[in-house]
């Protein structure tokens, strides 16, 4: 018997797809590390990777009652990750034929509820764009740059995979029953909307925006650690030394913003952030996360914040869908046990009379 | 570290909802036994011990759009999990202002659903009825006789919770990362639909009308142990002894169709299929689970087969509610760690050109 209420240090999974190394700061995916792998690839590459590639073929456009469901969520100004969740419930033609929907649809679904949300029509999507170019074109109606594409698919390669985190294992464990894959792909949209999970990557950039200059930095941040406050963009329950998704990403960012000053700001911040982590909580080696560059990047990209959560699930769908595949072949039932802590004596009901009372 | 692929042995909760001792054959729920609670409690006083009385004031009509994607399910002839799964994810009026919307919408959504995929209108839900008695006027629109709602309410109170089975722990999980109860709920749903876990209540009976006459089973039933094929309706993971609830539900299906002769054909089956096991599995001690008996009792109160599984959603979604709010308080991210078992070698990726034939 194991007893561990957040499943630290329980092993639930054995997993061919990607490798987390907290202690070293390492992340292999099927073979490939993530610094290799997320500049270098097509997102298309890494599907393929990830043995998936052929579900890439499925259908990009929505059914129609999944349009009307986006457009009574704009109207009640639902959270993109609801809408998201709402309309990937809804099986296109193609899943019916055993295709790949939620891998193709994603894109299709979120920019369809970020035009909607702002009073526009969707775009219908385009066939002849990757799959990044035409998530992008999606959302504006311009084709994008190939330094856009580039650093979207460089974020689309980093985010794809990552261990049993609580999305991939809420995937993982509906799978389990022997449910299917819309079903595990809902849920798993459901636990990456939590804010302790990839519900987070806007407050990073927020306290960029604010703190708004270099000089103002220090004292800033110094003051949220005087009142105790954590900082956004910070720290990991994996990684003890600095998250290679971090690095990978602020390079993606160097290269797409390069000279912008809001790129200095936020390396000046980060930097200031780390010296006066270890100044507060020494020994406890405080670093970068993945969602203090992943903001950073999808702004340059031209992302607003409410996108950013959505647009990491457009990527890690491709990851739950290779886990629940992986799990379907492993095949057993995911049922952990749970301790009664209530009262156990068998107490009577009281007769129905008084009990309505 | 610990290890379990299907989290057998690992305690992932705390909780003081319910106690299941599979050694014993026991079902506590909040100081109750279930053989206490299921056949004197309404459906209301049960949710009410569970400490989420005060959700059943929600409202039970759906919104137009839920009405919409319960049409374009039928016309698609989704399964009936997949659409309850659909439109408990399209949040109701009620469930914005803070209500138990999946409480008291389930039994209409299914019920809706049911009469579209007959091609019949939709009942609006009467509010002067209890749950149980507006869920069966919902599905014929006859106001039901108080045996047979008794019956319903004896069904709902005995599954309405049942420790960390696999879809109550898909709904911690998803409330663990700090979502919302729509999201988990809806997760729930997507993992109570495997055929592991509330995905089979079906085959049970069916397998007693295919026996069709008493003097049959034993042939039958040999030649299916001979065949190495199980036997629906027999067996759990936890208990190994005799489940607590099929008795209770054996009792309720006595009083509901005693004198029928289908009772006494699957009292008859059972008791040959219990001599049969211990002589095929000697020492399994395999007995009959609570799917033999849900499958009698709920095509004694006129459901039929198909609507078997979404009327166990419709009793354990508030199991699940009452998990997420106690999760919620408990607030540990539940995030298990995976082995890989993959390549490590870091690979060059292939040039683009070749990379992409």
């Amino acid at each position: 018997m194991c007893m561990s209420q957040g499943l630290e240090g329980v092993v639930a999974a054995e997993t061919a797809i990607s490798m987390v190394d907290g202690q070293r700061g390492e992340l292999i995916i099927r073979g490939y590390s993530v610094e290799e792998l997320a500049p270098n690839a097509t997102f298309e590459e890494t599907v393929d990777i990830l043995g998936i590639g052929d579900l890439l073929a499925g259908e990009r456009e929505l059914q129609p009652i999944a349009y009307e469901v986006l457009s009574a969520a704009a109207q009640r100004k639902d959270d993109p990750m609801d809408a998201l969740r709402a309309a990937a419930g809804i099986p296109s033609a193609s899943l019916r034929a055993g295709g790949g929907a939620p891998l193709t649809t994603f894109p299709t679904i979120v920019a369809a509820y970020w035009r909607l949300m702002h009073h526009q029509q969707p775009i219908v999507p385009r066939a002849d764009l990757s799959h990044a170019a035409n998530y992008l074109y999606m959302l504006d109606g311009n084709v994008p740059s190939p330094e856009r594409v580039r650093g979207l698919d460089t974020y689309l390669n980093t985010v794809v995979d990552h261990g049993l985190n609580a999305s991939t294992f809420t995937a993982r464990v509906i799978t389990s029953t022997g449910s299917d894959l819309v079903s595990a792909i809902v849920g798993a949209v459901g636990a990456l909307k939590g804010l302790l999970h990839g519900g987070a990557p806007g407050p990073a950039l927020d306290m960029v925006f604010e703190i708004g200059e270099a000089s103002r930095a220090e004292a800033f941040l110094r003051r949220k650690l005087e009142a105790g406050e954590k900082l956004m963009g910070f720290g990991h329950r994996v990684y003890k030394v600095r998250d290679p998704r971090a690095d990978v990403l602020g390079a993606a960012a160097e290269r797409l913003l390069g000279g912008d000053p809001l790129y200095d700001l936020a390396k000046s911040v980060e930097q200031t952030a780390i010296r006066l982590l270890e100044e507060y909580k020494p020994g406890r080696r405080l670093q970068t996360n993945v969602e203090f560059y992943t903001a950073l990047l999808l702004h340059g990209l031209g992302l607003e914040t409410p996108l950013f959560t959505p647009t990491f699930a457009v990527s890690r769908v491709a990851g739950w869908i290779a886990h629940c595949i992986e799990q379907r072949r492993a095949g057993r039932l995911i049922r952990p046990q749970s301790i009664y802590v209530g009262e156990v004596e068998r107490r009577a009901l009281s007769p129905p009379n008084q009990e309505a009372g």
